[in-house]
């Protein structure tokens, strides 16, 4: 991404809706996606049943696993799932220490989003690798509590910070 | 559950594991557990294809749902289930500031638990109440969250805390 001079190199971002993005992906195409680094901050909600959303796919798989398996030689890095959009790219709007996460099978791939993430003012610790693109999982199934959390906290910038002994 | 002269009144606790509870609790029997408050701390994880472990409910319901369908009775209050087991009667395991959820459909029923946290060490203000009973889809699909954190973090003595604006 960071060509050392300061540019941007080629990612594509993902943030359709979930239920959709692999429609969408297909509709750009396997040859223009090859090679490039796919951010996928989408999240597969179903909205069909009203509030709370329910999840497409979860479990025993997500739709970064999907996407990855679909397009096999982007490089898809799962990333900003499990804050709000505007957190995303203005982590200060929480204050303090928060964490966001991202995971992927690309190494390259996770480092060259680690420095966009901080970019956007996410401290470099702040940032949690969570391995390969199966935690996608993780990031994505625990949407459903970011939703309650949502409720009683009163705001979505809002996020979670890991604290350990 | 205190009585106002310091004494615990009548809880049962559920530790056993999720993917054989509702037989655990059969066995107990509805009435013996009429009436009674229970504190849900299970997850239904399933370790069967290795690790990580998958849940066996999910999305659309939970363990918490489902003991509280079957034993309507009952005051199931869902809690704890996103912490270690050591962290849960010892939340200074944990150094600062972390959060514990509890959900369920009975306001009495959470006071007391809460009432009962409090005396394991989790400060007032750490208890966050989620809502009914289908909150417990939160807390529980935040497992495979937890279980990568894990890996990171390289200990079980951890959890998350809720930073707002």
């Amino acid at each position: 991404m960071d060509k050392g001079d300061g540019r941007i190199g080629e990612m594509v971002l993902n943030a359709t809706s979930g239920t959709v993005s692999l429609e969408v992906l297909n509709r750009v195409g396997a040859d223009n996606l090859s090679g490039k680094i796919l951010i996928d901050v989408s999240n597969p909600l179903d909205f069909s049943a009203g509030m709370p959303p329910t999840l497409t796919i979860c479990n025993t798989e997500s739709l970064g696993e999907q996407i990855q398996s679909a397009f096999p030689s982007t490089r898809v890095v799962k990333a900003l799932n499990t804050v709000n959009a505007e957190v995303m790219v203005n982590p200060s709007l929480v204050p303090g220490a928060h964490n966001v996460f991202m995971c992927g099978n690309d190494a390259q791939a996770k480092t060259e989003v680690a420095a966009l993430l901080e970019r956007f003012g996410w401290p470099s610790a702040s940032i949690f690798d969570l391995g390969d693109i199966s935690s996608a999982r993780g990031t994505e199934m625990y949407v459903p509590l970011w939703l309650r959390l949502w409720g009683v906290v009163g705001t979505s910038h809002f996020n979670i910070k890991v604290v350990s002994a």
